[in-house]
């Protein structure tokens, strides 16, 4: 990098020495040099070249090691890195070990707060800028939030704090107009509204000059005018309904004229109370494949920089869970008119494209607004609808009261489809799906289902939306079944559809009971295979429920083994191996009894391979496992 | 109640048979009614004092068995309830096997929706609204939310989907500036603001005929006045934030003027699409007492009707665990100055008056808005305050994904103060403590403390704000505490202050272990009293913390005795009972184990001593587990 300017970006503050030439030079030598790394690493590619004239500015503007500088969801936080001591480090993104897809405070000073989940930020915010009042310090806050990330109540309860709190803070509104997806709403339709509107400071002279034209004649007419100067600030300033809310609004200002954002940042960086800068950018700007399909490159894989292509195994591969998920959910939405689909911002993602494409009227994209997700399919589904809610796993956290409240409480015949259950990779750990079975089993009335391979899910589908007793999960993982032929291979004639409640036994064995959740069941499978060849007899179970539980199904497939082990890619505490070790305990079960589990701490990124093998949740994990128990 | 209005009233609808002086007097009557049966069964009354013209106006202009009515929060739906088939069951208001204080689908076909927690009504108006159009239905649905609840989060986010979706919805805001405690934050003071502004119609009138006088001239001036044209909703109409976001604003009416009201709701009745009808409203209206302190009468005990007073026992009484916690953080606050405290709309509730009063500029509400409230406060710890979050367990659950991602992922030191932990009481399922437990227990770095008493509340309070390394959750319950004299005979010498991650040996004894989290300890020293008299020796063992789980006190403690039962007044997945049973059976125990807990279903409401006499979580229970062990 020597002679260009990013070679000349150490640390935090370097960009502050560039000048004009050298800061727009910056701004193409950091497009290429992410464009480089997200083509070989994947990652966040859309959302990270939008900012990259707004990361440019704050950093000129602001000093990162000193303000708090806060990225909401924080995906788009790369230029950031690079700029504040990270550039080498860049190369390493979501590599185990290497530099995280998101902030993290253990990375830099730089990063004073780890984002992952939408619309945190602005609450973030105000903290720190509350700790620095009652400190009497005076460095700045600055929270960045893109308007998809505004959807969620966070969001406003947030902004309706600042609102409150006298205290000074900026909050960017980084205005793509999308979220993942395109964003819905009555809030994106008034974004889109400020964006096409004249520019403030021009109609605020002529108003002026118009008024003291006005001729005024009877007491009436000067009383009008009186509300009329009130109402004025209406006419005059744009973004009224963060003024109302008690920001001074400023902008719309062009998120790539770096001369420009720069300027309104010094500007806007010395008032007092809440402010907020509104920016529009351009998702993909730069990189025409991805600015032409924001949402494809929103997170990507590896992919070939020509031509934009992800790079695909030339095997012939199985499905993901989430194409096997799409398949089967349309198929029965033609078979069941009352099936409806609710997304929170993620029909690409969770695959419930097809199914806007095919049923639209059917179809709901709430927002990123997992609150209202739930207690809006709940009124449907209590109102004689099914509704399927697809969800990250990770993300229906935000509406884990909504599930007990408005769910389970009501019996409501929710399905919800929870898509990246387990370790997600790459994403690290605000995205790991490591505790859905915990936050999910103790809710009464809730059913949770285990698909163990892509087939499963879709008769598992149907099972959950013939259900009408109460809310229905479904965990599934990230990435690609098993496909037909290591199915038949590994599983050639027992198994077959579920029935409701009842686990299945996959393989016999005398001495070991292995009883896996989800996908885990064919590594026991092959864990028994392999230590069949050692001379221990290993069965294998699969409950199919987590709940119901099959307990009877359970006690009598362990009873007749000296010992028994579990595994489950969730946390240890409320899932599957406790459920199964008091169930044993109680029913007087005297073998030994092993759990394996995600271990009582956040996992960090790494592909899902790497981190199970590391933490023992794989055929070569639970060999390891039984060999020690048989000691 | 013979030749009365109230009398006429016997199902839904009946309201719409009476005349003009009728209606009038019926809310009086109603009001009469209401004060009766709270003063004898306590409950909420200022809310329902506020809504009961609205109430009888919503029967009187729509019809509740066809039309969908969803009061948001629902502790104000008693005159509903009343006027809806439950005027004589309302006698039995929040008894056990009684009517709900909260809307029940189980009670009426009025009742489409339960509700109990915050801002969830307008999102289940529109998962109503939207199946009543999938099926080409005409009837109306409606959700009455007040103005603090319309500072949660998930509020905003439904009135951001309302905007998106084509579908008609009637929103009212009850707006009476209250929530539980006065409200807070921008959207407060905006609605003052409308509160306070002149009529919509009057201004309107005039504004139209003062436009058609402004004299043209120029064209610079004529394009103005199209811009001003534009502008000009904002000056006529009120509401702009409800209007920008795709609502059509009414109001506001006056909310005690029945003829308005009614008038007002036939209007906006046949309206298409979103509408929002503002309503004011005065907290206890009508009984002066509650008028004047409407925090105090939100949700009352039994009281005495002349006097507004609450009745209390002769005999001296132990101070509520939220007194104890409340005399514990001031008290702690003197000496350390980092010390905040940050709550979500309960600062009454929770005993966070006190220290508000004392330490204002360390005082945070951030209104109805549990998720905010963690992040922000999570970023007071990171910059180096003692951020100390008290709120009820059951709402605590709204940010359950930021406990996660916000305080324990960034090992935040956030203190949350858990009052209302297990049975409630009277509120009923919405309201129990019933999950912390299990949705604390599986979260890395969170530590759980499960104080005994309020003198052990008063120490765990004081740990917990010297541990740096990490959040840390008390959970107490709702009531008063043991009493000095109760403890001081029941556990005369062992005990003493709690250290980190240590249980406590209570009393001794060779044949049972009894392992009880918080209060149960005491049960289960009275059931090993009596046990003892019957010739079983009976040993109790608090285990103080559930997380980190005191592991080999718990084994050096249980492994000497043939039975151990664990005790715990929350569900029975992810909590003490599973982590002991998995503990003991990993470490080789072979004595048997039981687990009491709550039982895999909503429990009702009721007293918190007849739920915990009917669920077996007291001595009586722990004995009669212990004898059935012994069999």
């Amino acid at each position: 990098m020597k002679g260009s300017s990013l070679g000349e970006i150490n640390g935090a503050g370097d960009v502050k020495k560039l000048d004009a030439a050298q800061l727009t030079a910056l701004c193409g030598e950091l497009r290429e040099y992410i464009l480089s790394v997200v083509s070989q690493n994947g990652g966040h590619l859309s959302s990270n070249l939008g900012v990259v004239e707004l990361s440019v500015a704050l950093e000129y503007v602001f000093d990162t090691e000193t303000d708090r500088l806060i990225w909401d969801v924080g995906h788009q936080s790369y230029t950031h890195k690079i700029l504040t001591g990270r550039r080498e480090a860049f190369r390493t993104l979501r590599q185990r070990e290497g530099l995280s897809g998101f902030p993290k405070r253990a990375e830099s000073i730089s990063d004073p707060y780890d984002t992952g989940h939408s619309s945190t930020s602005i609450a973030a915010a105000l903290g720190f800028a509350k700790a620095r009042d009652l400190r009497g310090e005076t460095h700045k806050v600055v929270a960045v939030i893109g308007d998809g990330s505004m959807t969620g109540g966070q969001a406003f309860e947030s902004l309706n704090l600042a609102g409150e709190l006298d205290t000074d803070v900026l909050v960017i509104l980084n205005d793509n107009s999308m979220s993942i997806a395109r964003n819905v709403g009555g809030l994106s339709r008034y974004l889109s509204k400020l964006r096409s509107s004249p520019a403030y400071t021009g109609s605020k002279q002529a108003v002026r000059s118009f008024l003291s034209k006005v001729p005024l004649v009877g007491a009436g007419l000067i009383r009008l005018i009186e509300t009329m100067k009130d109402s004025l600030r209406y006419i005059m300033v744009n973004g009224v309904v963060f003024s109302e809310l008690g920001f001074q609004y400023y902008g719309p200002v062009d998120g790539h004229d770096l001369k420009e954002v720069i300027a309104m940042l010094e500007q806007v960086k010395e008032l007092k109370g809440p402010v907020l800068l509104h920016v529009v950018t351009e998702k993909g700007r730069g990189y025409p494949p991805a600015a032409e399909d924001a949402t494809a490159f929103h997170s990507t894989p590896p992919f070939d920089l020509e031509t934009g292509k992800v790079s695909t195994d030339s095997a012939a591969q199985a499905p993901t869970y989430t194409e096997a998920f799409s398949q089967a959910l349309t198929g029965l939405a033609a078979e069941e008119p009352r099936i409806v689909a609710v997304t929170a911002a993620m029909a690409d993602g969770t695959g419930l494209e097809e199914f806007r494409r095919r049923y639209p009227s059917r179809f709901f994209d709430v927002g990123i607004a997992e609150q209202t997700a739930v207690s809006f399919a709940a009124a449907l589904a209590l109102d004689g609808y099914k509704p399927v809610v697809a969800v990250y796993s990770s993300f229906l956290q935000r509406a884990y009261d909504q599930l007990i409240q408005d769910a389970a409480l009501q019996s409501a015949p929710v399905v919800f489809a929870l898509d990246r259950s387990g370790l997600v990779g790459e994403d690290g750990p605000t995205h790991h799906g490591a505790f859905d079975l915990s936050y999910l089993n103790h809710i009464p009335d809730m059913a949770v289902l285990l698909p163990r391979d892509e087939y499963m899910l879709s008769h598992m589908l149907r099972l959950a939306c013939g259900h009408e007793g109460g809310p229905v999960a479904l965990r599934y993982p990230k990435g690609r079944g098993l496909g037909a032929d290591a199915i038949e291979m590994l599983l050639p004639r027992l198994g077959g559809a579920p029935s409701w409640g009842k686990g299945q036994m996959l393989r016999t064995g005398s001495q070991v009971m292995i009883i896996a959740a989800g996908p885990l069941v064919y590594d026991a499978l092959v864990a028994a295979q392999t230590l069949e060849e050692e001379g221990l007899e290993v069965a294998v179970y699969d409950p199919c429920f987590l709940k119901p539980l099959d307990r009877d199904g359970i006690w009598e497939a362990a009873r007749w083994c000296n010992m028994t082990l579990t595994a489950e890619e969730n946390a240890g505490t409320g899932g599957l191996g406790m459920a199964v070790t008091q169930l044993l305990t109680e029913s007087g079960y005297h073998g030994k009894i092993r759990n394996l589990h995600l271990p009582d701490e956040f996992i960090p990124h790494g592909s899902q391979k790497e981190l199970r093998k590391r933490l023992g949740l794989d055929a070569e994990g639970m060999m390891g496992a039984i060999r020690d128990m048989c000691r």
